[in-house]
């Protein structure tokens, strides 16, 4: 059986539990919350990060790359469009996630979730909190200085307004984000517009007909408790809607007086 | 017959000219230097870069997501391995371009290539010439300032003694990057190690026997005329030969005081 090394919060292996949970393989849990930085998982995954996905003694990482071998080595729904050009566009949409979607995503969660946590640290622990990628890092120093005056979360929500914007023109020619079905593009999707909805941000489809509709058609499917509900507890799950009342309409004037 | 929209010396571009030949494919050229700006084009690819192709009416951009359609779309050789693992190998390699490679090699171009040109422009064209991504406008007007002392330059040269380092392990185990046979993944380097040749960074694989091969190999295909000779003038191929031995020493020292 395939083992999946990650963490029940992370949105990349959010990802990958929602693929395998729409191929029907069943797969060994092994999470490693606190344990990125040990030898053990260095030898795994030398870069640290979740997710990890191991079958047959052969390690595959990245999620997008995860994804894609998950769909070509298991049995199950073929999760590719068989078209090439629909291939194309899934690809398309899969490829946003990794150039922009998924910084962008660390820009809109730093301030609400972990700004105030790392400015109570003594200053030796907090420069050990930097990431070492060094725009991360540069981006990090910004937004512990500026908060919510940051360039950066206004460079984040203008993002993904245009992500709300570009997923509804798409939606409205076909049911899902690749043609007439379900592919890879759609699964990935998931975790992001749930993780909007943690960040109060669903502002942003309120007017966007066929983006709801997706949304209400990908919460609907079994996959959908992969992402978040079969590992976060209840009462976490209740501190993060009350968080995400509390931040969306700070986003939102931020998104306002960006223009 | 499919259309490709181009730049001679554009990397990404190259990339596709080597897969098309590789595959044995037709195409038109459409050579849109100086218009990547225009109307006509932003139409096209509104991102404004090279490449764009397009096939039966159909526009496809991103370089990556370009090969892996023609790949699928066209008769010819397969480019991409059977095996899902293998496969899940050649696309570790190709996204190592997008996520890093590509923003290195800029790094690395921009103070022999373009700083004495942009300093020599009036300061209100000056700031025209600054990309718009804000990434890529902060390192840009670091080199524009620091020169040779900039750590982007480090960063970047830092960057490709590992990729040699990667690709040197790779090839030892295997003859081509993805296993056997010739991928994708051998496609799109072959025009980041021309690149690093006309950078004067040959003396990255000089002790790498596994690497020098595969380069030997590679510039011994057909499809090796399609990064550079065929597109680019006799003239202007001496000259850059001339700048890679100067410019060449000058990252080996930087990379030496970054230890």
């Amino acid at each position: 059986m395939p083992t999946l090394y990650h963490l029940p919060v992370a949105i990349c292996a959010q990802k990958t539990r929602v693929c395998l949970a729409e191929k029907g393989v069943a797969w060994e849990s092994e999470d490693v919350t606190g344990q990125l930085r040990t030898p053990d998982y260095l030898k795994l995954n030398p870069a640290g990060y979740v997710p990890t996905f191991v079958h047959e003694g052969k390690v595959i990482t990245e999620s997008r790359v995860i994804s894609e071998f998950i769909d070509e080595a298991f049995d199950g729904p073929s999760l590719q469009p068989r078209d090439p050009y629909q291939r194309s566009v899934m690809r398309r949409w899969t490829k946003q996630i990794d150039d922009s979607l998924h910084p962008c995503i660390f820009l809109l969660s730093f301030v609400p979730f972990f700004r105030e946590f790392l400015l109570q640290l003594p200053e030796g622990e907090q420069r050990k909190a930097i990431p070492l990628d060094q725009v991360k890092a540069e981006r990090t120093l910004n937004m512990l200085k500026l908060g919510w005056q940051s360039p950066y979360i206004k460079m984040g929500i203008t993002r993904f307004e245009q992500l709300a914007i570009d997923l509804e023109a798409c939606l409205r020619q076909s049911e899902w984000l690749a043609g007439d079905s379900y592919s890879l593009a759609d699964a990935d999707f998931t975790p992001y517009l749930q993780r909007m909805e943690d960040l109060g941000l669903d502002w942003l489809w309120e007017d966007k007909a066929a983006l709801s509709g997706w949304y209400t058609r990908v919460r609907s499917r079994p996959s959908f408790s992969a992402v978040v509900k079969d590992w976060i507890k209840p009462d976490e799950r209740e501190a993060a809607a009350v968080k995400a009342k509390e931040i969306g309409p700070k986003f939102q004037q931020i998104l306002k007086t960006a223009a």
